[in-house]
């Protein structure tokens, strides 16, 4: 089988040394002989250690339509050039492995049904969460399974951030510095830290889980910069922690035959509780929590990220791939449902809010009417601290978003509040949901 | 699709519910609608609420070779007659689909050669771990990959009972009792406790993580009846767990080629770090915990018995079945690789000593003299109690297994040792392996 590469990066350049090295085993193992028929590169006179000169080319186009290429690989990222060439192997009908989470974000149904026409894979395991198997438990081991929730920790800087935060006290500046020495982070951390990352990888997540097509357009986003070292701390002492998710739900029972109802898709920072599976995922690993109906609760663990991992996850696709070359077989086109979206407003879960008060008589019945005023019902209330630092930190009872924000307009007219500090979603807990 | 069910207990029960009652869900999600053909049980004669009585038969082998049956379901359970039927099945060009983990791991072998020579699919997701998705995992998504090492929690019983031990500090008699009490645990529990579940379930991850053929009368196995709540309390005090593993793990690096080569198989208590992924599965829950070369540390955690995941998990190889019938394609053969078995005493890891002795002078001198001679490495001790309760507590450094029995061997022939009490291996430390 002959795999032509686009694009020689971290992964890239992983992948092909892969291919390079170890031959014979993946062969051994996998029964299928993987050459390279070439690596496409903005600049082939560039010499690239390990990388024969001949293999590399500079007219990707060339390689992708070349008779002799029998699986296509695509690591290049972003939207152009690779969305042209992808779409150009799947119309010349080869099989397309891609680890593209901007691209299957915004125009995964499209490039589905590409595949689908031409009777050709398009696999993308790599895509979301990197090493962990998401694609095939979500498209075959719960086939036929009615899932009700995935909740993901898919974006690794943003989770080691936080991990950094709530083991070491550090604030959000200083461990998003750490993270950048380390390499977890880039010197522009938008797309990690407001969640762009982890909304592409949640619509794909999405459309995976419910069989539909969601964009990354699509999906409202929360980043952590807004997350202090004293919202992480409180939480840890009610026996929280507080993680980045992407979630995908389906709300109420419309859905069941896979056509109408609603499902919510966003990213958000919330608390977990310790108890949770997805609290014990530390630094820069990844973990995808399923809830099915049938299969109760499942969790995929592990690297998100990497050169080596993530090529890991392209070369089961490549096999894969082969295989079904090899069979006849592929491009199986499961049946798509069609979802409205779930109104953010119309969301219910309980929510921790942080609220520097003035410390006065009377401050917390004027902050408990407003919250009885919007039909929000308090769990707990902690008063911390005194005077110019008193401080109102609450748990709510599940309760709509509309209603919650509602809350804190009002209470932040009042008088008696100087400032609405940390608001995060409480996830996880059984009267969740 | 057609679909036949042998055996009609808790899973094949709520399969059969399953697509009595959601055959349009299924067939909307999946794309492939599954009809009864019939259902086969013991006694067709007694009343199954839910089931039409015209699907119930005793006469499984008939069944099983109707040409009007698209795919077989063996939910029986046991060597006999479910061999029979599922060779019978396979003979005849049916695909099979079973949740029977003692077949598998007597004659998986041999039915997966009948299978590949028939061209059909034989999956069984539901034999190991109910509804984690772990064979199209280790199948597919890490074809290629190299697998280190895999270690599972793959028997929740047991995992229920020492849970109980560890959070409540009760002794293993009384959760084991609490076990039998909740349904947990049968009434004669030694299937589980004595790790013969487990070791069955071992040599069924251990055949598809290094695609060989491990049977489970090859899984030495030590269950969890001698582990005392002072072993799980001074576990907890150096910030370890104790969990029933089933551990199948590549030796050297022979076996790069897929031929040739040394694995260990085996079934043992073992104390993990607090901070380890596997640490954090508590209860009745399952994971299974995959280490490998290119893709790091994996895990699968979800539902590892129950009605409702393990039949959401025959449910999604029977869609991946139907499929391949409908495209052709099926029971692709991997190649197969030959492994010796590593002898157990060549075995490394650090382990964990608990031996009373005499409150006396020396008697740690003459201790340590034993472990010297016998070349293993203390890396801690402590002594706790005094006089007739005296014990001591090592943690030794990596050690080979021989050398470790040797010591206990001498040990108990000193004077002033008067029993040697726990004794379990500590994994997945950094200096681990």
């Amino acid at each position: 089988m002959r795999v032509a590469v686009l694009g020689c990066g971290n992964v890239g350049g992983a992948f092909v040394s892969l291919l390079l090295e170890d031959a014979d085993g993946i062969a051994a193992r996998s029964g299928v002989r993987l050459a390279l028929a070439g690596v496409a590169v903005g600049d082939p006179s560039r010499d690239r250690p390990g990388v024969p000169a001949g293999l590399l080319t500079g007219d990707a186009k060339a390689l992708v339509e070349d008779p002799a290429v029998d699986v296509v690989v695509e690591l290049i990222g972003g939207l152009e050039p690779a969305g042209s060439l992808v779409r150009a192997a799947l119309s010349a009908g080869r099989p397309v492995v891609t680890a593209n989470k901007e691209l299957l974000a915004a125009e995964g149904a499209e490039l589905s049904a590409l595949a689908a026409g031409a009777g050709v894979d398009l696999l993308y395991e790599a895509a979301v969460a990197g090493a962990i198997p998401i694609l095939r438990p979500l498209r075959q081991s719960l086939a036929g399974e009615r899932v009700r929730r995935v909740m993901g920790i898919v974006n690794g800087t943003t989770n080691f951030i936080l991990s950094r935060m709530s083991e070491s006290g550090l604030g959000y500046a200083e461990a998003l510095a750490e993270a950048q020495d380390l390499g977890y982070a880039e010197r522009d951390p938008t797309a990690d830290v407001e969640g762009h990352d982890a909304a592409a990888k949640a619509a794909i997540l999405a459309s995976l889980a419910f069989r539909c097509d969601v964009r990354a357009e699509q999906v409202p986003r929360e980043g952590i910069a807004g997350v202090s070292p004293v919202d992480i701390a409180f939480a840890a002492q009610l026996g929280y922690v507080v993680k980045l998710l992407a979630v995908a739900e389906r709300i109420g029972d419309g859905a069941q035959a896979g056509a109408g109802g609603e499902i919510s898709v966003r990213v958000h920072p919330a608390m977990l509780p310790d108890s949770h599976p997805l609290a014990a995922v530390r630094g820069a690993f990844n973990a995808v929590f399923v809830e099915g109906e049938g299969a109760g609760e499942l969790m995929l663990y592990g690297r998100g990220a990497g050169g080596a991992p993530t090529a890991s996850a392209v070369l089961g696709d490549v096999v894969d791939a082969a295989h079904h070359l090899r069979s006849g077989a592929a491009g199986l086109a499961v049946p798509r449902a069609e979802f409205a979206m779930h109104p953010a407003d119309d969301l219910r879960c309980a929510w921790y809010l942080n609220i520097d008060v003035l410390d006065r008589p009377g401050v917390l019945a004027a902050v408990a009417t407003v919250f009885g005023e919007q039909r929000v019902s308090i769990r707990s209330m902690e008063q911390l601290g005194m005077g110019d630092e008193a401080r109102l930190v609450f748990l709510t009872h599940v309760a709509r978003q509309g209603d919650v924000m509602a809350t804190l307009e009002d209470l932040r007219r009042l008088d008696v509040v100087e400032h609405v500090g940390g608001v995060l979603r409480v996830l996880g807990d059984e009267e969740d949901g």
